[in-house]
Formats: structure tokens, C-alpha cells, sequence
């Protein structure tokens, strides 16, 4: 998702010449258009939109680095699985987006929670004994994105807390910060697979807590919790009667051996909001098709949380209804052959990647599990050149023109993501240029020691 | 837009029986999750929710009336112009489209402000000499509630005001004050064919306020502004440096022997977000395409404003790249022939039913000029019998199964909104029911101050 931002280079180039007649005044609302004094021009940008930050954004834009030009760019960075045109969507997910145009039904306005014959779709889709869902409990939204916006809006007051994994998805902290909620960071365990810091997670829980966000399979580590991990998580949040908020963005995405749940089948109380949506599975993220899920069986939320998600879905309406006119035949009618082959891929990719990388000195990739992920860790005391992932992504553009975000973009310095969905021999050229680069840099110990004292 | 509203009966029907096991707390976040005390639930919905309000919805919920079950029901409530299946969109449009979704180019994120080629060709279609546009000048969005949405937060803070028509199109309101931005309504007169009352208008601007909304043509009122009465808008906001939000979704929808022009062609210094979209003019509200073009020819809102729109745009990213990909198939090749045939289709349904109402005792209707609209005043006096539009309308769906919006909706009561896109007889039957209806009810001056003297 963070992709866009690297796109968006050149937009702020409108200079800012001040026409004499004009003056931007302080940062508060405009002066002078009070009695007596004569108005002035002072428009100013909301608080709102300074508070609406995206981290990977900044840290981009200031990596102020030319690719070696000797060496044709393999960006790593983006978590767009269409990019590199390897990875088209099914021919059935075409056919259902041409049949809805066809039949000329799909242009008018949908309900803003979206079809009702849509939210039954996906109700029957996910639905499962332990945790049954029907058409009322379906809210689609513009992707997975607003899903995640509507449902931290409806649960969380501008002064409340959320709690949000490190590393973690960059957008939780844009939107939350936007609306005026705090982040409290809960750490992930590399050395436990990604596993949370359960103890530490439940030390964060105040009395202003309001909800738990829970990123399985996760984006940037493409960890995928247990079962049993998954159960402890919910007890925590049935202990502290926190509500969940399941981002499910990459469910069903693990890879053979390891098995997928949804939290909500494993919750007898916890109340939860999954959201999700065909980004990432169907390999269309730009077609901006999301969704909430509402499990609440002990009737937690409420009508409350549901008229709350109504309201709310009525700001901006829903996802295009072209897409929504899709829906049933994609859910119903992309072959599992689809899903199959792009999870093979992406477990060899992953095998590939973090084979290769475990060889290189000073790197410790940590295996994924699913999603489309890898996190690098930097044996940074081995990099004495570098000051931070930062640097030494920077630095690994530069020389090899190999671009991989350092993980400061999910808070977790120290640590860089490679993304997974490239083709093969891209991964594999990636691969060696990496391990060229760290050859190259890589200080045992003695000398790292060394030129720390020369410090 | 308000269509789906309607659709959305049997959302709340959710039980709100509560489990034993839990207990739902006051409105104040969770209480118990202090040390010592043990948590509790108590998931209440945020105040945002609770303030996003979209009257519409609540009127129309509020009017449980059967039609007549021997008339067929005529809704002419509704803007959605594909709902009567009379107005399908141009063969280019959905031609585009399928171009789009065949190439398989337009499946990935596009930037969040949309594909630069979307934004020059956007800029292109709607650049003129005297408001030149650049790409960087546009911004896609998803719908025009989007753009509207995206520029009333980037230019009001919480506590600021806007000035917002009266009667006018109700979003403006919900979106306001789910943002906490309060609404001071300025005046449109009737019998001025709905221009401005620029007095009132001036009179309300505050050093709070933060920017004033221009609608046109309007919903409503079907009214299209005069270049003159343009001008002297722009020179209410110029003389108070208020910048103006043009909601211009119904730009170039008016009828033959008027003109519209968009308002930043005329300004020379008054700083214009202009928001528009595909929804109207080619007929496919659905798509969810809309944007904003950025006029700011003093560079008044520099740097800050773009940025700040920038920043919001990455919440939850912009439009589907299906409809992205099309739109320069669609804003070069739709034929004039389509824009022509929709307009002189709706001028002959406004003059029929401008006709046909004039000509009923009790009613006012006033000519609209271009959009999809017309209002209707009721002399209230000469129908005692109701106490307001909204009893009025209601009656009219119980004894005439006619559906028209009460203006209660659009903040003004006395009137109601035909919507003029259904097909020519169905438009006949309707005003002969709604003539049938007055002139049941209708009571002459005596009679009316006979039943008033009663009370
Ligand atoms: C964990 C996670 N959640 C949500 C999203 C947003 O998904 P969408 O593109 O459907 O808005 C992404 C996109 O990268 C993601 O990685
Ligand atoms: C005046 C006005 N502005 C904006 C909109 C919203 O347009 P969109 O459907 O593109 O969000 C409407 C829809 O009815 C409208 O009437």
C-alpha cells in the first residue's frame, strides 16, 4: 500500500510566491474579519490534515539517494503484488467486473454499506459454525483502508488509546493520529516468530484503551499467529474487556504447513471487527474493494457500533458498484488453481529469499509464514558505516540499486522488509546484489570494535 | 445521492438483548480498566458517529406511510439518474472501461491522488484561459462527497464555521459537523430564480469562518447561477477573504439558452476548490469518480493547502483504477451527442413539469435552469389539513403513491423536490397525481381561514 507515496514525487514543487496583495498570516484562524478591521487572506491547513502523516511518506522523500546507475532498479518496497505484471488476477475476476458492466446494472448508487445481495456474499463467504455471519454484519467499504478508518472512527474518541503492533502496518498510526486517537505500541517477538509480547501488550491497557488491533497474517513480518497464540491474544482482551479490531487483509495467505485462522472463530465473547477485502488475495488493490466484518455474539456492540459504522459508511459511500457487482461471481467462481498458484509462489519466493539471505553475513531474515513479506534483521554492530536501516538502505540503493524499506517505516529500527512478489530471478538477482553489499561492508567484530573507538 | 438512504431500512433490526455475562457501561470511556478494579465491557460508539447525521435518512425513516396499493409507486426522490433505466450512460463510457480491465494495467495502487495521466487529462478537459489547470492542480477522488469531504477538512478546523445554501444539498452538513465544524445556513430566494441573498450571506461571515460553499447548478433547486451574480459571490468572498468550496458536480448540466460557467473562471484572486465528478454528467453515480481542481492563481492556498489534501488523500487512498484507466477514453471520446441528449431529455421533463405544476392550486414550482431538480413551493395555507411539507409528502405517498422528497431535507420547509429523470409519461402520471392530490385538499382563502379559526 505504501506504494503511491514513491509515486508522488513532484507534487509539492508549487512555489510559494506571495502575491503582493495578499498575506498568509499565523497559524490560527484568519485575522481581521472582525469588526472595524480590514479582512486578510490567511488560509491555513486543518490541524486534521498536519496531524495526517504517513510515516513511510517522509522517510522516503528524505532518502535523497540516485541508484547506482550501472545496475538496472529492483524496487522491493511496495506491497502492490501487480507491479511487476507477474502476478495477474484470475480470468473469472475479469469476467465478473466485464458481466456487471454489461448488464448495466452496477451505475447507479449502492446502499452505502453496500448491495445488500453483496453483503450477503461475503457473509456466506466467511461465514463458519463458530462464528456465523449474515448480511447485516457485512459493511463494504472503499478497500481495506476505509474498512480500518470506519471502524477505529465508530470505536475510539480523539483522547482514547489504541493499541498497535511494532513492527506493524504503517496506516494504523496515520489514521488514528488523523483522528486525534493515541498509539500505544505492543511489541512483536522476531525471536517467536512474531509472536506477541502478551505480557507486555496487557501492560499498556488503561482505562482509556479502546481497541486492540490484531494484523494477521501480518504486514511487514508475514508472521501468522497459531491458534493458540491466537487464543491467548483474545484473552487478554477478554480480561480487559477490549474490543478487537482484526486486520485480515492477507487471511487465507500462508503458506502449505501452517494453517490460517480468523480470530473471531476462536472469540466466545471478545467482540471483533475484521476487516479485509480483495486487495491482496484476488491481486487487485487498486480496484478499492473493502470490508467490515462485525462478530459480536455476545451482543457487545450492539446496535450501537453497527448504527455507529452505518452513519459513518454515509460520509463518503462505499466501493465502486462495478466491483460490488462483481462480487458474487468472484467469490463463488475464482478456482482454487488461483489461489493455490499464487501461494506456491510466494512460499518458494520466500524459501528462495530467506535461504539466501540467512548465508549473508551480519543478516538474520526471519522465515515468513504467509502474506508477501520478509523482515531482514541488520546485525547493525557489523555495519559500524551505517548509522541506522536507514543508511543502510540507502546505501544498498546507491551501490546496488536494490530498494528495500527500512523498517523504521513500522517502527522497528534495525530491521529491513523485503517484499516477496517479484519474479524468481529478480529475487534471486535481488538476493546476490544484497549479499554482494554486506560482503562488502560487513566488519567482524574486532574491526566493528575498532572503528568504534576511532569514534 | 440520498437514494441508498432509502434502501437501508432493516439495518438496525439487530436485538439488543444483552448477555448476562456483560454489562454496558455509561457513555464515558470503559470505566473498571483502572488498577484494582475489575474491566468491564462497555463498547460505546464515538461521539463522531454520533454526531454524523444525515437528515435525510432520519426524515425519511420518520415518514412510515404504505402508498396507495392501487396506484403503482412513482419515487421521484432519489438523485440517482440510472434508477428508471431510461438514462443508461454513453457505449464510450462503458467501452473505456473495458479497455481498462482488459490492458490488466489498472490493477495495482495508483497514487493517492490518482494516476498523474488521469490528473492531466482532468486538468486538460476542464483548463480554460482564464483558470488555467495543471496536473498538479487535480485530485481524484472517490465520488464528489469524497472531494467535498477532503476539501472542508483541509480547510476548517474544529470550532470554524462555513456558509452552506439554504435550501441546499445535505451533505455538506453531516460532513461538517461529523468534522465538528459548525454550518451557518445563508439564504437562496425563491422568487430571485434561487440566487443568493448576498446580504445575509455577507452578514454571517465571522472571523471563524473558514470557507464558503457554492453549489452550482444546484441540488436542489435545479437553478444555474448568472455570470454576474457569479461575480458579485466572488466579491462577498474576496471583500472577506473567504475561500470557496464550488460544489460544481452538476457543472454543464444546464439547459439551452443558458450557460454555466464554472465560478473560478471569474475570479481573479478568490482561492476555489471546485468539486466534481463523473456521477451526473455521464450518468454513473456508482463509480464512485469524482475530484477536486485547485484554482489559486494568487497563491493563496500555496504550498499548504495541496499539501494538506495530499496528506488526506492518503487515508484511504482515491478512486478504483478501473474508472482511473478509463477516464481519458471517457473525457475524450463520450460524443456531445450524449452530453446533448441527456440535457434536452431533462429540459423537456422540467418544462412538463414545470407546466403541469404551475397549474395546480396551492403549488409554486419554480423553472429550473439545468441539474436534474425542481422545486416545488406548497401554500401551506391552503392545505390545513397538513401541518408541514413533510405531512404533505407523506400524504402524497399514501393516497397517490408519489415520492418526493419533503425540503424539510434540504433545510427548507414549505417546499418539495421532484427529481426529473424518470421517463415522460411517468412524469405526466405524477403531476396529474400530484394535481389530483391538490386539488382534493386544496382549500380557497375562506374555507382555509374557516378550518385555522377551528383550531
Ligand atoms: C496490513 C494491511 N492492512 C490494510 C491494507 C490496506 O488495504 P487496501 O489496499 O485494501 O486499502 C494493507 C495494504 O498494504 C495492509 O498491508
Ligand atoms: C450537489 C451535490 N454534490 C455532491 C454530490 C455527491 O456526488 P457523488 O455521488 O459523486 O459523491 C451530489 C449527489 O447527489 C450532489 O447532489
Amino acid at each position: 500500500m505504501e506504494s503511491y507515496l514513491i509515486h508522488m514525487n513532484g507534487h509539492g514543487d508549487h512555489p510559494a510566491i506571495l502575491d503582493v496583495h495578499v498575506n498568509i498570516g499565523g497559524s490560527g484562524p484568519a485575522p481581521g474579519k472582525g469588526k472595524g478591521r480590514k479582512p486578510r487572506w490567511a488560509v491555513r491547513a486543518s490541524e486534521m490534515s498536519k496531524k495526517t502523516f504517513n510515516p513511510i511518506r517522509a522517510i522516503v522523500d528524505s532518502m535523497r539517494v540516485e541508484p547506482n546507475p550501472k545496475k538496472p532498479m529492483i524496487s522491493l518496497s511496495i506491497g502492490d503484488p501487480t507491479v511487476f505484471r507477474n502476478l495477474p488476477t484470475d480470468d473469472e475476476v475479469t469476467r465478473a467486473v466485464k458481466e456487471a458492466l454489461d448488464s448495466g446494472r452496477y451505475n447507479g448508487y449502492a446502499p452505502s454499506v453496500g448491495y445488500q445481495s453483496c453483503r450477503e456474499v461475503i457473509a456466506a463467504s466467511y461465514s463458519c459454525p463458530e462464528a456465523p455471519l449474515k448480511a447485516q454484519d457485512v459493511i463494504l467499504t472503499s478497500g481495506c483502508s476505509q474498512a480500518i478508518e470506519l471502524a477505529l472512527a465508530v470505536l475510539a474518541n480523539p483522547g482514547q488509546n489504541i493499541l498497535v503492533p511494532r513492527p506493524g502496518f504503517s496506516l494504523y498510526k496515520t489514521l488514528a493520529l488523523s483522528l486525534g486517537i493515541e498509539v500505544k505500541f505492543y511489541n512483536l517477538l522476531p525471536e517467536k516468530s512474531w509472536e506477541i509480547d502478551l505480557k507486555h501488550l496487557e501492560s499498556l491497557v488503561d482505562e482509556k484503551t479502546a481497541c486492540l488491533i490484531v494484523n494477521n497474517p501480518s504486514n511487514p513480518c508475514g508472521s501468522v499467529f497459531s491458534k493458540s497464540h491466537l487464543q491467548k491474544i483474545l484473552a487478554v482482551a477478554s480480561r480487559q474487556c477490549i474490543p478487537i479490531l482484526a486486520d485480515e487483509i492477507y487471511g487465507d495467505m500462508v503458506f502449505a504447513d501452517w494453517k490460517y485462522e480468523p480470530i473471531a472463530v476462536l472469540s466466545t465473547n471478545v467482540p471483533i471487527l475484521s476487516c479485509g477485502g480483495l486487495a491482496k488475495r484476488w491481486l487487485v488493490p487498486g480496484w478499492r474493494m473493502g470490508w467490515i466484518l462485525v462478530h459480536d455474539r455476545r451482543d457487545i456492540f450492539g446496535n450501537e457500533i453497527r448504527d455507529g459504522l452505518l452513519r459513518l459508511s454515509q460520509r463518503i459511500l462505499g466501493p465502486c458498484t462495478l466491483i460490488q457487482g462483481a462480487l458474487e461471481h468472484i467469490m463463488r467462481h475464482t478456482p482454487a488453481e488461483f489461489y493455490h498458484n499464487t501461494l506456491s509462489f510466494l512460499k518458494a519466493n520466500a524459501d528462495l529469499c530467506y535461504t539466501a539471505l540467512c548465508a549473508v553475513p551480519g543478516l538474520r531474515p526471519i522465515r515468513p509464514a504467509g502474506a508477501m513479506y520478509l523482515m531482514v534483521g541488520i546485525e547493525m554492530e557489523h555495519f559500524p558505516e551505517f548509522e541506522n536501516d536507514m543508511e543502510f538502505t540507502e546505501q544498498l540503493i546507491a551501490e546496488q540499486s536494490v530498494f528495500c524499506l527500512p523498517a523504521t517505516c513500522f517502527e522497528y529500527p534495525g530491521f529491513f522488509r523485503v517484499v516477496i512478489t517479484a519474479p524468481e530471478e529478480m529475487m534471486m538477482e535481488a538476493c546476490a546484489r544484497i549479499q554482494e553489499f554486506c560482503e562488502q561492508h560487513y566488519q567482524g567484530s574486532e574491526v566493528a570494535q575498532d572503528l568504534e573507538c576511532d569514534k
